[in-house]
């Protein structure tokens, strides 16, 4: 990463307090105005309650909020203010755990923030219905905002929900076929993780009243944003530990995931790759000693150091594109220390 | 139904070839435009093709257009073109499909227009993500109408989704609640089914530039018809048959469904509700046999002439409402004839 300079502190994700405090009334507000069942089930998602509805003692859990970071340091960074951010804020955070409740039900992944996945506590029925609710919840918050801007806020979030469900279709899809190649793997990724990041920059410029060159420029900088996390996170699904992930350590291997590491160990060629393609083309279930052997053939093939160079070129990307925008300096500044923060898979 | 005069022909839904020849078009557009996968899964869903993605023979099935034809009808109503409504068609068409897919898999219902429910065919995951992808493609025909009209029309659809949402909430808490009163059930019916035909009937008026005053006058005449359909829905769920319905026979009772007959039933006084309360509230399944009975006890009880006399209270408040638009006249004719059709449930 030789052409940008990471800033002092990187190994941890920036504390944004505001970000909560300005966020969290909002977001509060939306999951109370949904019907009570999938209310509760919400707060339960986020981590703000058990099951039966009791608070949390904690006060940590339910993600970093990093979307809504992402939208109200946008708005500042065109020199807006953070308040007419807000809305965008929570609708990009809406959508987020509308995609994690459905993603859960439709990968049965039982694990989520540590806890185990709402579906698996109040049955697929609820789980499905209540990320129903949240997807609305999120298309009411952007529609109560000011008329003139809410056509466009609306239109960009329903572009990013058309990317959201193609990249959720592909990863579905490239689950079950032979072959995946890192083009298609990276076109899955900028849909699914990508798409959403960018559409949470972009609502900051939106709502702040920004042109729409500026507009593209965030949400291009959110794009990349969300690829490089993907492919960080990839990382982390092999070699990372659940204490940070939150999910159950080579649940990826185990499961066959065709992540970026392995994608790109699969398009190599030689024995490692050799050997990693048998096993992950046995019909057996691959025990722990078969992930431990995967995990040391995917690093072998190159997959490991392949993952976290695009991981590089991605964020470098995405600085460049925040960099064109000229975004006021204390945004620009904060903007920078959280993308290198979700680039290393610290969000 | 002393007040309001039926037309000469209600014992079949009225022939709209032109709603069809208008709206397939866009509609098959829209659903071209989803992935591959959920594309093909919409087009079983819809009776248009097989579950391989060979098409039908029969040019059938895929439901009667009823909330469609209502948005085309209500534009031509207040003065507009049916073209200019066809966006807000397809978009209630859209939800409409992507209601019956959740609520399938919500309530384990296996049987949809005749065929498999597409969740017992394509798995549980591949159902849940083609109601997803169907609902972010109605927003989408939406925005991509001419902007000025285009956020009215959003709020009016994001009004309705955020009822649906409440009213199978309520559906799924009441059929776990031991009483259920008549009230609570209406709500519920109007949530559930009146929303959406009220946005059906208001989207007309949108698009075609009507007043406030007219489009609350559509919204409450497509509402009122939506709670009429419901409760014929529930006659046909107890006393209809397979061939009309698509369901099996008594497929409500063996469920223990709370359907209007039996609450109403069950909050009446006498020996048939106390012989029906004992079969409720047994925990064995219901035979046969105990079907029939249920079946008798609820008439008995009063509850399908009750239904049937709710279902001809709503369709009347229905047409009072409409004749406050002062529709144009063969407009008026044409929605009079579908409002009869669907208060006795032949759509």
């Amino acid at each position: 990463m030789s052409q940008i300079t990471a800033p002092a502190q990187v190994d941890t994700f920036p504390r944004l307090g505001w970000v909560d405090e300005l966020l969290s009334p909002a977001l509060r507000a939306a999951l109370a105005a949904l019907p009570p069942d999938e209310g509760r089930i919400a707060g339960y998602h986020k981590g703000w309650c058990e099951a039966d509805g009791t608070p949390t003692l904690s006060t940590a859990g339910g993600g970093k909020s990093v979307r809504p970071a992402l939208t109200l340091l946008s708005a500042m960074a065109v020199g807006g203010s953070a308040e007419s951010a807000v809305p965008g804020a929570v609708a990009v955070e809406l959508v987020h755990d509308f995609t994690l409740l459905h993603d859960d039900v439709i990968d049965g992944d039982d694990l989520r923030r540590h806890r185990p996945a709402a579906w698996s506590v109040f049955g697929t029925p609820a789980a499905v219905l209540t990320g129903d609710a949240l997807l609305v919840a999120a298309m009411r918050v952007l529609t109560d905002t000011q008329q003139q801007r809410m056509a466009v806020a609306v239109k960009e979030l329903v572009d990013a929900l058309l990317e959201l469900v193609e990249g959720q279709s592909r990863d579905v899809a490239y689950e079950k076929a032979p072959e995946v190649s890192v083009a298609q793997y990276l076109a899955m990724a900028e849909g699914k993780t990508g798409s959403l990041m960018g559409c949470a920059a972009a609502l900051g410029g939106v709502l702040a009243g920004a042109d729409e060159v500026r507009v593209r420029g965030l949400r291009e900088f959110g794009r990349r944003l969300g690829v490089a996390f993907q492919c960080a996170d990839d990382v982390l699904g092999i070699w990372g530990h659940t204490s940070r992930s939150g999910k159950p350590v080579g649940g990826d291997l185990a499961a066959r995931k065709k992540s970026l590491p392995v994608v790109t160990a699969l398009e190599s060629d030689g024995p490692a790759t050799r050997r990693l393609r048998t096993l992950y083309d046995s019909p057996d279930a691959l025990g722990e000693q078969d992930v431990a052997l995967a995990r040391e053939l995917v690093e072998e093939a190159g997959g490991r150091e392949a993952a976290e160079r695009e991981a590089e070129r991605q964020l470098s990307a995405a600085l460049r594109a925040l960099s064109r925008v000229r975004p006021a300096a204390e945004a620009h500044r904060q903007l920078r220390e959280i993308a290198w923060a979700v680039a290393r898979r610290e969000a």
